[in-house]
């Protein structure tokens, strides 16, 4: 039987639940006789190569249980995408500390990294049980049927969008929210999620799984002022036009063309402005508002779907039980099981590593500004419970006759 | 005994609870005998003027109650300031339909209005009773220890900033966020609440009440990356350089100047976009992200202060009975009694109307780049139950001894 040590890490964008993954691993590791200690890895893979470790074992559980409920990564996390020598010094790590179980919480590149590592310790006859956990906001990984971090963005996003859609109704126009997600729509699409009567907002949804014509925009943007008499859209930073051009490196190169000038596009919150400048600037309406969400989305304290903090929780125990009692390397992958359960499996690495999910067909509406129905079912049992539901006053029958102007 | 209809009405920008005062008036409205009919207006002032008026007197309990803990202005909002001539048409109103009562939820230019339609009541001796009712989530109104709205408002902005911070902390660099509040720093000052550990941030808080110097504040973020290696900084909206020209205008202009071209400066991420490049350009750090916390901070679903819901459903609800127990218009204002309870006072409106209150110098640190503990004092009553309680594994005595490093 392998003996020896536990290391697990956090890699890539935190979320609100990557420390429920963390916490699984380190109660369910402590069941096990064989295993030694706990080490955690100060910002993900670069704390295995700094050798910047925290040893776990001996954390309290009612403060493991407090750091789960807490968002972002508490073990720290990184941006560096591991190549082959950057995997051969975490091997160093790994052997000099006697590791022989390695957790990596992350997204597809962190799964690469792990898949990178599992084949060098197979290859030096070195044994040592890689698994991948899950996490993502983006939704974006390959063989599950969502990720963990993903709903509690998704509830983030919906909450976000119900007030948007509540402000704009109260003092009308047009309002553009800008949400993460490069390539992946998963969490824009989460914005059409509170709609709850026929006018309500978000009335257009923008996607990256759709080439997005400025033309177009503006023509569905007019149609629904003309409708509504406002408009509130949901715009994924990765839009982009038909070569793959971001359409904020677009806009932004017309800007300057016209300006012979200089125009900074480092900031954050470009895109939006950029969009609402040009439905000003091209329709003349003139309350335009546009907001990026920004980091709120995936590290927000105290939005959270409890179903994401359950089965977050769940990945990091089950990873821990697929080394211990399995006989490959792999990453747990979320299942769906009628309506609503979840089956955990693990796959083998090479299923995910370094690949990219993005919507489904059947999730985007035939004219590609908006979600289906069909999405809608599919998020609604990760949302969670007690989620916002808001009231209007019945307008029905209840206008007062006007006197002076009847 | 003045017989007659009450009419209500919301103006401004929306808030959390402002629904709450509304459900206040509407629900105390019915407990009197002498109210005929309970009228809403549509859109503030506008939905008078236009006799866009709704009959609430038939609301159900259940749906007022479920509109009562629903963010916005459920009647619709304005940003409408009427001058005389505009109160006219409102006084037209008012008498066409027979109105005895009148209550306008809002901020500083609702309680102006107010205070002229009064005065020409008076004048006219025409039999109206009118309250303003409180609420703005800038907490800029004389007289009130805080206003409705703030209180939710700041816990979304504290929430905001523990999850920033505890981001920040995983994936180190400059972050920067801008919150609402054009002169008054309340909000801004809310950022720092969460605050728990001593390198927590925001480590950086700028404020309107205090001339903003942008070599200061470029040594200011230096020497916090240098002390903590990251550094998080809230920024209100209002900054101003020592003649009152707002930063955002100043540094577009510089950028201009440089580009010799037109650069657009309508978008709201204009600020922050301009402040990160600073940081940038300057100080050479690598990882500068910037936010704009935007109409999140007023509208989002789902993060509110349950004393906040309270006292606005007070206001409203007082509002009524000082108009139908007193013999004088006015507005309600929040006076703080002990720590912690409150009381309501019928204030005249000549008190409030179109003046603006700014953070006490109590509350700003002698550098005037932070809050002090008294207004951490001052917000704790009003922030509200089960805020967020973030938690970190604990380092001391569990760092693992280097191998290969020592």
């Amino acid at each position: 039987m392998l003996k020896g040590k536990v290391l697990v890490a956090q890699g890539g964008g935190p979320t609100a639940v990557i420390n429920q993954s963390l916490v699984g691993v380190v109660l369910e590791a402590r069941k096990f006789a064989q295993v030694e200690k706990i080490y955690g890895a100060l910002h993900g893979v670069r704390g295995i190569v700094n050798e910047d470790l925290l040893d776990l074992t001996q954390e309290t559980v009612a403060n493991l249980e407090a750091v789960a409920k807490t968002p972002s990564s508490a073990l720290g996390s990184t941006r560096d995408k591991p190549d082959r020598d950057y995997c051969n010094k975490i091997f160093e790590t790994v052997k000099a500390h006697g590791i022989s179980w390695f957790f990596y919480i992350g997204g597809n590149d962190s799964s690469d990294t792990v898949r990178i590592v599992s084949e060098m310790a197979q290859s030096q006859n070195y044994p040592l049980r890689c698994v991948h956990i899950p996490k993502t906001i983006d939704n974006d990984l390959m063989e599950n049927d969502h990720t963990p971090g993903f709903p509690s963005a998704a509830r983030f996003v919906s909450q976000a969008f119900i007030g948007a859609n509540l402000d704009n109704r109260s003092l009308p126009g047009v309002y553009l929210g800008v949400i993460m997600g490069r390539h992946a729509g998963f969490l824009t699409a989460a914005a059409a999620y509170g709609r709850k009567l026929p006018e309500d907002g978000p009335h257009l949804v923008y996607l990256p799984e759709r080439t997005f014509s400025l033309d177009k925009f503006l023509a569905d943007v007019k149609a629904t002022q003309e409708k509504f008499g406002r408009c509130v859209i949901a715009v994924s930073e990765g839009i982009h036009d038909e070569t793959g051009e971001p359409i904020a490196v677009k806009l932004a190169e017309t800007v300057e063309k016209d300006a012979h000038g200089n125009v900074q596009l480092s900031g954050t919150g470009a895109l939006a402005d950029l969009l609402t400048e040009e439905i000003k600037t091209k329709l003349g309406i003139k309350r335009v508002r546009g907001d990026t969400l920004g980091y709120l989305q995936r590290s927000f304290a105290g939005v959270v779907s409890d179903v994401d903090q359950k089965e977050a929780r769940e990945v990091g125990e089950k990873a821990v039980q697929f080394a211990m009692f399995g006989s490959s390397d792999g990453t747990v992958t979320i299942k769906r099981v009628g309506n609503y359960a979840v089956d955990y499996q693990l796959m083998p690495l090479t299923a995910v590593a370094a690949k990219t999910r993005v919507m489904p067909d059947e999730f985007i509406s035939a004219e590609g500004n908006d979600v289906t129905p069909a999405f809608i079912e599919y998020l609604r049992p990760l949302i969670g419970s007690d989620s916002p539901d808001p009231a209007q006053l019945r307008t029905s029958g209840s206008r007062v006759a006007k006197i002076l102007k009847k």
